[in-house]
């Protein structure tokens, strides 16, 4: 019996869209007022979705507290109330998009799982804006 | 033309999460708070996702109040308010963890929705815990 | 500077409605399935109000992370995953009804809290159905 | 690094559901108050998905502000505030169900989106009742 | 002890704003694309708010079903999927502004009610746009 | 006849609690990871609401696009996918706790408000955290 289970995470952080490869200018033509040199911020909600087998002995796929446990110590510990470029190390030399902070999260949860289990990510950066990410 | 048509449901019911097969210190060592020999609760929200061919003579893949009634009669009026462990024949042998009330309503739908149909169950257990079966 | 601050917080927990007071039939004819003996059971959102003036010193009304924690202790510690008829002392003479659990809460809260702030609790037994107490 | 990005968007419709092929008996058996002569309403609610490689100069699968924007032009511009059935050319021999909007919502993006890119619509008609449709 | 209890309920339908004692320009200069002749139409999310005093023998203010009832009967069955301009009554002559369509409903709801209780309806008509009258 | 009209509007903005008048330890014992000299963000939600008499000629009490429009000028414009601290003039010298945001919104909002209107500000910084000021 293969199912996904799902938690949902948040944390608040700063961040500006800036590629470091690129120009002042072309960074400001390309992201706008998501360049502003002061920063800007975001309520990211996250949901985790992770497939596999359910356990027969216990009836979980995974303990969800185990699974929140994870979340809070790999993604809400390390990126909650900070900013995101100068504060979070994978964004020192990555732009910090939706795109690019869901696949840091999933790299981070993924070294973490079971190999057994599939793992998917969804981040929502407004309520109207958001990303999945599966690894693929 | 293939779609997805979903409706939403939702049924309050008291349940303990409890495997018959180990003992209680096994069980509270897995279960913890929810095992509590007293109950607990939820406001269990559930999406049902019916996919298929859409009806060129009337262009519904089926008809929602169909759907609506399905569920009404094979979930809601089921569990609705109950105990599951207790009130509930599928769970007098199952544990009623998200992942296996997700299964049972899967099969209950399964055999009272055309073969035609491919069917897709998620159940929210809590807004930040819920899960997603699709019979594989 | 007067201002209302709110804090959202959850439990769940399995009730039934049942007044001591009353015959059997009574009970049932009154409550109907939330009269069920096995229980049933409810993810309970609450959303407390804490009105006064903002601290000049800090610009808070009340640390968040303060009403945040008092919440936790008296009511998510005391009431989450319990049996509100069986194991919350309040409730083994008052019928559990949401109205009922909304002015115990506000009870346990306003004990704690400063005299000089107002204080209003906002309780959800469904999405659908919510009641609102402020003492009077 | 495949990825998808969403944007939500939403639009205000009166429409009814009338399929000119059948009788007016058999409308009305078919599609009960749906069929009111007089019209009936909606806020639908859009989610447009859109799958593809993130550009590894910008850290962007598609600039949201491009694909707000489109779907501002395609969908929103051109069904909010009207009658679906009198007043947009696809429901004039079309009956405007869900499964038929989401149908055409993707036909009117698919052509204005690069071909790389896979799509996906969702369309919640109301908060109970949505379908999902990716072209195939 | 005093209290508000709270029921929400939903109904879709068509309307047009439109003033009859104003002309066609005026009324198109007023309410643009509101006003345009073949109707649009709304998901309404309707929220009653019924406020009194617990009664000490049930620990209820009102049965919630009776509530529930009520509404059902005064609003859902008499407005959802209508035309408010050409299928109810009350808008023949008075504009169905969202400020009037809550006024309407108020009235429909007061003359139903017991006169001890004090009555607040807040009637959202798109997710952002939302009014609140209680009868002052 | 009198009622209120809300609208909701949303933005984006990065922030740190800071109180100048204090030391850094100061701040940093009251405010915590908040105080984050890098800063943090958030996506603030905004319902503004306005009470007075309906326009009898109009059935409006005011026109939402004129609302909308007000609160893009004065408060989405002005703060959106800036930094507080740094780049919104009223919090160089205010610490800007939601309290404070919503006493600077309800403040810039007021002045271009007919004085008939009566003004509520709510203002969420996270899903769980809000406030409310009308001016008091």
């Amino acid at each position: 019996m293969k199912i996904t289970v799902y938690r949902k995470a948040h944390f608040n952080a700063a961040h500006r869209l800036h590629e470091p490869n690129l120009t002042e200018k072309e960074n400001e033509a390309l992201f706008g007022k998501c360049n502003n040199p002061y920063y800007h911020g975001h309520n990211y909600e996250l949901i985790v979705g992770v497939t596999g087998e359910v356990d027969p002995k216990t009836g979980y796929l995974i303990d969800m507290k185990v699974l929140a446990d994870l979340i809070k110590a790999e993604v809400e510990d390390y990126m909650d109330h900070k900013n995101l470029n100068e504060q979070v190390a994978e964004f020192k030399t990555l732009n910090p998009t939706a795109e690019h902070i869901a696949y840091v999260i999933w790299n981070r949860l993924r070294v973490k799982l079971n190999t057994s289990f599939n793992l998917k990510v969804t981040l929502y950066e407004t309520p109207r804006n958001f990303v999945e990410y599966c690894g693929e």
